[in-house]
C-alpha cells in the first residue's frame, strides 16, 4: 500500500498555523484579529533596499554562484566587520533563509541518529529540521522564573552523551527574547570545547538588544572551529519573504561540506540578494529608529502584561518576542478559544501556544509566546482583549 | 576530535562544477571557452515577467504563504490545464526551484533505507537530495545505443526489492535529452501501480519536445495517487536564479506530510513568485521562437557530432541536452584535458563527463553531455574545437 514516511508522519505541524483557520474564521464573522502569534515585523523594508531590486537590469535571470554572489558575500563582510566579526568572504555561503543554513549545518556537521543539544523552549522549526536530518534534539530545560537564562554548565554535563554533536543556541533567543550576557556565551565555548562540539549560533535578531551587548558566538576566542553562525535578513532588515540566510564559520572542512550541500541545490534566490547587498549601505543609524520603536512596544507589552492579576511576564532583553505565563490550564485551548468564542468592541488577539516550543511533553502548558509586531496602539487593544479574556475563560485557574 | 558527518563525507563533489577553476585558469589565460557543460539557458528572460518584479510595489517583504501566493497557484493552474493537467490550486506547493520539489518528494514518501529507482544516466544532484534524505538510489541502466531509452519491464522488476518505495523519471530527460513515448508512460503507470510505488515526476523540459507529443505523469489514468510531479520554471522561462518551482500531486496525504516540511522552512522566495505568476500569461506562441532556436541548435550541433570520425550522438527528443560517445579513454581527463592544454583559434569547449550522471562505477567513461544553450554560430566554432582536439588528445582510442 501507498504510505507516506515516518518522518512524514513525526514532521509536527506547524504550532503557529494550525490555529490559522480559527483566526480565518473570526475574521469572516467580521472580528479584527490582532497578530500577536507570528515573528512577521510590520516594519518597512528599507526603500533603497528594495529598489535595488526594482532597478536592477538584467537580460537573463541566471543561476547565482551556490555561494551566492561574490559581490553580496563580500559586501556582508563589511557588514560582520562592523559587528566585530571578522570573516572573508569565503568563509560565507548565502542561504535560502536562516531555514537553509539550519538544515545545511545539521547536515553536514551529523549523522542519522546523533543528538543535538537544545535548551527549551526553543524555535519550533528545529525539530523540523532535526526530523528531516534524522537526528535528535536533546532539549534542556530553562525557565520562565529566571528570564529563560542559560541553563547551569552541570545541566548541559549531564546531556551529553557519546552521541551529542553540536548545541544550538538562538541569541537573542526566539522565543523567550533572553538575550544572552558574554558569562553565558563563554560557558557555551567551555562546553563546546571540552566535548569537541558545534555551536550552531541562530543570530537572527543580533540588531535588536535592548538592554546590553550582543555577544556573538562569533567572538569566542579558541572556538572558531566549533562554531557555525546561521543568519538571516528576514527581522534585520524586515525582508522575511526574500528568503536570503547565510552560513558561516571559519571552519573550513565544514564549509566545504555545507557548499555540497549548496551545490546540489544550485543556488540561493537572485533577487533579494540585490536586496541584502543594498541594505548593508543603510545610514549607520538605521537600525536606531527600529530599535527604539521595538523597545517601546516591549515596554509597553511587558507592563502591560505584568499589569494582569495572575499574569508573569520576564522583561526580554532582544528580539521582538515575549513568553507569558497565563492562570489559564491549556495554552493551546486558550488560544483557540481567543480565536472561536471571544470578542471584544469587535476585536481579539491571536497569540502563540508555548507548547509548540517545548520539546518535554507538559512543559509550558500555561506559557504563550507574544511577538510584538504591532504597533503600541494596537498592542494597547490587544492586551485590553487579553485582560478581559482571562476573566472571562472558562478554563482559568 | 570535531569531524563532519558522514553525508557530509559522501555528498558528492558536483561533477560539473569541479571543473571549474580549470575553466577559471583557462580564461585568466585569455582563452574563450564556449560553455556546453551546464543548463544555463542563454535565452532572455521574458520581459513581461521580469516587469512583474520591477513594477511590483510592496512596503513590507512579507513571508509569502508556506504553499506559494494563493494568486500564483491558481495561475498555475491554468497553465497545467493548457498542458492537459487537471489540478486544482490546493494540489499544489510552490518550492524553492524545483530541487526543494524533490527533496520534498523524498522527505514526504521515504525512509532512511528506502530505494528508489533511477534510470541511469540521470541528473547528478538527484544523489545529492538522496544523501540528505539517507536514501538509496538503485540505478538502472539505458543505453546510449537505444537513445537512452526507458529500460525494459524486466529490468524495473528486477531492481525491485521490499525497500522500493519510488522511480523517479525526467522527462524530457537531462542528461540525455530522451522524450518518453506515451508507451514507456504506460509501461512506468503499469509498474508503480502493481508495486505500489510512487512516480516522482520531474518534467523541468516540459515545453521544449521536438519529436512528438509530450506525455506528462500526471496524464496517467488510474495512477493519480502515485504521481508526484516535481515542477519548475527555471528552463521554462530561462528564470534559474528566481528559485521557483512547483510540488505537485492529487495524493492528498503525501501532500499533508510536504506542506508540512514546507511549513518548516516558512515560505518559498517571494519575488520570482511573481515573475512566475505574470509568464503564465505570455502570448500562447511563446514557446515557439524558443523551441524553433532549440531545435536548430539541436539540429547543428548533432550533425556536427556525428560527422566527427569516431563520436556517435543519438538524436534526442527533447529538453536542450544532448550525450555523446567519443573516441577517449577517460571523459573527466579529457574534459579537463580541453580546458588546460588545448586550444584552437583562442578557444576551446567545456563539456559534461558522464560519469557524474552513472551511478554505476565505470559506466559513461567514453560520453559526455553537451548543453546546447549557445547560438548555432557558438556551437558551431565548439564543435570545430572538439573536433580538432579529439585528434589532438593524447588519450584518443
Amino acid at each position: 500500500m501507498l504510505a507516506i514516511s515516518n518522518r512524514g508522519h513525526e514532521m509536527p505541524a506547524s504550532p503557529i498555523r494550525k490555529l490559522v483557520p480559527y483566526a480565518e474564521a473570526a475574521k469572516k464573522k467580521g472580528i479584527t484579529v490582532y497578530h500577536l502569534n507570528i515573528g512577521q515585523p510590520d516594519i518597512e523594508t528599507p526603500k533603497e533596499a528594495l529598489d535595488a531590486v526594482r532597478n536592477y537590469d538584467l537580460k537573463v535571470l541566471e543561476y547565482s554562484h551556490s555561494a551566492g554572489n561574490e559581490s553580496y558575500r563580500k559586501k556582508l563582510v563589511e557588514y560582520y566587520k562592523r559587528n566585530a566579526i571578522e570573516v572573508a568572504a569565503n568563509d560565507i555561503i548565502i542561504t535560502t533563509g536562516g531555514s537553509e543554513a539550519i538544515l545545511f549545518g545539521l547536515m553536514a556537521c551529523m549523522d542519522a541518529g546523533d543528538e543535538v543539544i537544545i535548551p527549551e523552549p526553543f524555535y519550533a522549526n528545529y525539530n523540523g529540521f532535526a526530523i528531516q536530518a534524522d537526528v535528535r534534539v536533546v532539549p534542556i530545560g530553562s525557565s520562565i522564573e529566571t528570564g529563560f537564562a542559560l541553563p547551569p554548565i552541570e545541566e548541559f554535563e549531564k546531556a551529553v552523551t557519546p552521541r551529542t554533536r553540536a548545541i544550538v543556541v538562538c541569541n537573542p533567543n526566539n522565543p523567550t527574547g533572553y538575550l544572552y550576557s558574554a558569562a553565558e556565551m563563554e560557558t557555551l565555548r567551555q562546553i563546546v570545547l571540552k566535548h569537541d562540539l558545534y555551536l550552531f549560533a541562530d543570530e537572527a535578531y543580533r540588531e535588536f538588544c535592548y538592554d546590553g551587548q550582543h555577544t556573538s558566538a562569533m567572538h569566542l576566542k579558541g572556538a572558531e572551529q566549533n562554531v557555525i553562525l546561521m543568519d538571516t535578513i528576514s527581522k534585520r532588515y524586515s525582508a522575511c519573504g526574500g528568503r536570503i540566510g547565510a552560513f558561516v564559520t571559519k571552519n573550513k572542512e565544514v564549509l566545504n561540506a555545507a557548499m555540497k550541500f549548496a551545490q546540489a541545490r544550485l543556488s540561493p534566490p537572485f533577487y533579494a540578494q540585490l536586496l541584502g547587498e543594498a541594505a548593508v549601505d543603510l545610514p549607520s543609524d538605521y537600525f536606531n529608529t527600529t530599535k527604539a520603536e521595538y523597545r517601546l512596544r516591549r515596554d509597553t507589552l511587558v507592563k502591560r502584561l505584568n499589569a494582569i492579576p495572575g499574569v508573569f511576564c520576564p522583561n526580554p532583553g532582544g528580539a521582538f518576542y515575549a513568553m507569558a505565563r497565563l492562570p489559564i490550564d491549556d495554552c493551546d485551548l486558550f488560544c483557540q478559544w481567543l480565536l472561536e468564542h471571544f470578542s471584544h468592541e469587535g476585536a481579539t488577539v491571536m497569540l502563540a501556544p508555548a507548547t509548540g516550543f517545548y520539546s518535554t511533553p507538559g512543559r509550558g502548558k500555561n506559557e504563550v509566546r507574544l511577538a510584538y509586531v504591532l504597533n503600541v496602539s494596537a498592542i494597547n487593544k490587544a492586551m485590553d482583549c487579553l485582560e478581559l479574556a482571562l476573566k472571562q475563560y472558562p478554563g482559568r485557574q
